[in-house]
């Protein structure tokens, strides 16, 4: 028996848990961790007990790999060659993007991700002081990073990494520790070789994350083998920018060597399965990552290029790929895919969380588990990967704070959220 | 204006409308079809007004390839070897099936369906008069065919023969036209080539479409390669099978000249992205049967390898597949794809739907477009096929019936019914 004083509580009681195997439980909260998770808990006061007896509680969802306020993109730019979609759409429409635009979109995004099961994300992009003040408002996790093109110039450089340097010292470890700020070199292709190195100083001085975009098509391989006889992967790790603080997001292109590399360096891998299918960038050698104890983790990527924010639509994806990709069904398991978008996600980013066990941060999420769709319950864990839609996502607590309550969004007016989208996105057209 | 009379009317209005474009406008509905689309419709009276002001209304999906009951066995054995999986779990749990079983478990596949957006179904299993049952009950349109095994055995045959026959007759075209009957040789490596000769003579005698799996894995046409030196198109071909009554289910390996002889028959493919990833049995060549004017549709195929009844996951799925397997995302535009799970569908089945206009069946659904997942709505089709959540439809309309309304299901209990499911799916466990 536990005797509860003055901390806040939440009992989750008889949910269904999937946490490495599936148990009957209840877990109980206390401020922003899981204090206990066992088959009966009795306490002897709560601030809330939440009645999970039809529920799957599983590890929130973690979005390693994503451009927020891109949200506002959504749809303008679909079934393009990369560069008329990125010329002709995407940046024109990025050199408009103002705060209010990006505070908007930002918002949108977590709204999305929070009725859509994700508890933390991963952001790269403009304006992010705009995407701190809305995870700081709406009470999801991130780990955000300005992202830093300097296309080889040198004023732009130091430009670039002054927006960087005030963005952890605005943010960093704020909002009661949910909010992180990482490096963003955009990737090898737009950044000087001065630059990364900039950056791998700056990273070690702070002793935070770095997040950059590496070898999601065959064209950067090719144009950077071509400049310097070197796979992306090879040159960054000459750099030194590669390692276990490092999320590298995509890798769709990676040589047997490179893989060596990554699992050397312990760098993360950020897949984003539905981008890389849309832009037709290629399948990101999933299984070989896996293979080689490389940590895995999954991503959306931004909206312009999958076009939601949906994990549970990319778990489903992530697996499905690899097999086919494969020829062989036994890859990937749901358990394993399942890790990815939780464990190794918390992994990468360097917060406790992704599992639901004592002391973990109480980052967790409740699914209907009455719905038709995943019913009959002939295997939970099954129906959370290949069956489960992710609007089945009932309730999201992060940090032990309750985001999402019977599907209804706590911190956010959806509807006026809406309304101003809508007004606001035409200044993007 | 239309005068009224006795007739049941529906007036759906203010929506925007896909129907290759984009328009804002109202539907007329008498009785079981389609009377008028208009920016503007003035009636003196209807028996329903919908006000559609913030739904993008489009044709009811359809599916041309499953086996609803299999919904019971929903998450039974994933990430198996195709082998392992029929022979360990699938093959001794379908021994079990009983007409309980499979009406409850067509019953559960419609109600899913119905949720998600789906307006027809073309079915293939065992028990089929269940099947037939829970169809006339609910109000959705499907096209039945009885599995037909021989095992080569001649005593086998005949049975099954009889087994269609009956159900032709008991069934083919009931329940207000919404029910057909086709015939459902399961594939050229469970068929003899009699069965597949007494097909083509009754699919003619009845003027009916035929319903068969071909060329799902590699294995099945190697081993029809090695025993008869055909592929299995040029085999079915033959003996006269192909045609335009008949929906060859995958069409996964497929031959250059099978692609031709595809074409010439006029044979329609039923598409099964997740299944074939799931099972990973290959990525079927789309862009070519497309370019060939093969009319391809999509189906989900059943439960067990899928593991839902999602059209709008099949959809986006679709698309991105085939861009990423041709590297190159002009391949299937959101349009292109959209039709595959409409007019194509219905081109495939016969049936005179899967378009929003005067005289067309009354087949058609309405997605909440106030949705964050649909926000912005820069473009709507888009957001249908790419940022779409397959719960995000609101109301569906069979046949000029609501069956769904506020996304609450009108002609099933979905309570009672996910309980009888969770009982009676002990039974085969």
């Amino acid at each position: 028996m536990i005797k509860i004083t003055e901390n806040k509580t939440i009992l989750i009681k008889d949910a269904k848990i999937l946490n490495g195997s599936i148990n009957k439980g209840s877990i109980l909260i206390e401020n922003d961790k899981i204090k206990e998770v066992n088959p009966n808990i009795s306490v002897n006061d709560t601030d809330k007990v939440i009645n999970a007896e039809n529920k799957i509680v599983l590890p929130g969802l973690i979005n390693t790999h994503s451009h927020l306020a891109m949200t506002l993109l959504r749809g303008v730019g679909d079934d393009l060659k990369l560069d008329t979609w990125l010329n002709d759409y995407i940046w024109p429409k990025e050199a408009k993007l103002t705060d209010e635009l990006c505070y908007i979109g930002s918002k949108l995004a977590i709204a999305e991700m929070i009725k859509t099961g994700t508890t933390c994300y991963n952001d790269m992009y403009f304006h992010m002081d705009q995407t701190a003040k809305a995870t700081k408002e709406t009470g999801i996790r991130g780990l955000i990073s300005y992202g830093m093109i300097d296309l080889f110039d040198e004023e732009k450089k130091k430009k670039e990494l002054n927006i960087s340097k005030k963005l952890i010292k605005d943010y960093h470890n704020s909002s009661d520790g949910r909010l992180q700020v990482a490096l963003g070199p955009h990737s090898p292709y737009t950044c000087s070789q001065e630059l990364l190195e900039e950056t791998v100083k700056l990273a070690n001085k702070y002793n935070i994350k770095t997040h950059i975009h590496v070898a999601e098509t065959q064209k950067e391989v090719d144009d950077l083998k071509k400049e310097r006889n070197q796979t992306p992967f090879e040159y960054l790790n000459e750099i030194g920018i590669l390692g276990e603080n490092t999320i590298a997001a995509h890798g769709v292109w990676a040589t047997d060597n490179d893989i060596q590399i990554i699992k050397k360096t312990k760098t993360s891998i950020s897949h984003n399965p539905s981008s890389n299918m849309k832009l037709a960038s290629g399948i990101a050698p999933i299984k070989e990552y896996l293979e080689n104890g490389i940590n895995v983790c999954i991503g959306t990527d931004g909206c312009a290029s999958n076009n939601n924010l949906d994990m549970f639509k990319e778990m489903k994806l992530t697996t499905l790929l690899q097999k086919v990709h494969n020829y062989n069904p036994e890859v990937l398991t749901a358990q394993e895919t399942l890790n990815m978008a939780t464990i190794n996600g918390a992994k990468a980013l360097g917060i406790n969380a992704g599992r639901i066990d004592e002391n973990y941060k109480a980052d967790l999420i409740l699914v209907d588990n009455n719905t038709i769709n995943m019913t009959p319950d002939n295997n939970s864990l099954s129906n959370i990967i290949y069956a489960s839609i992710a609007t089945n996502t009932d309730s999201v607590i992060c940090n032990g704070e309750i985001l999402l309550e019977n599907k209804e969004l706590t911190t956010i007016n959806e509807k006026e959220l809406m309304e101003d989208t809508e007004v606001i996105a035409k200044e993007l057209q």
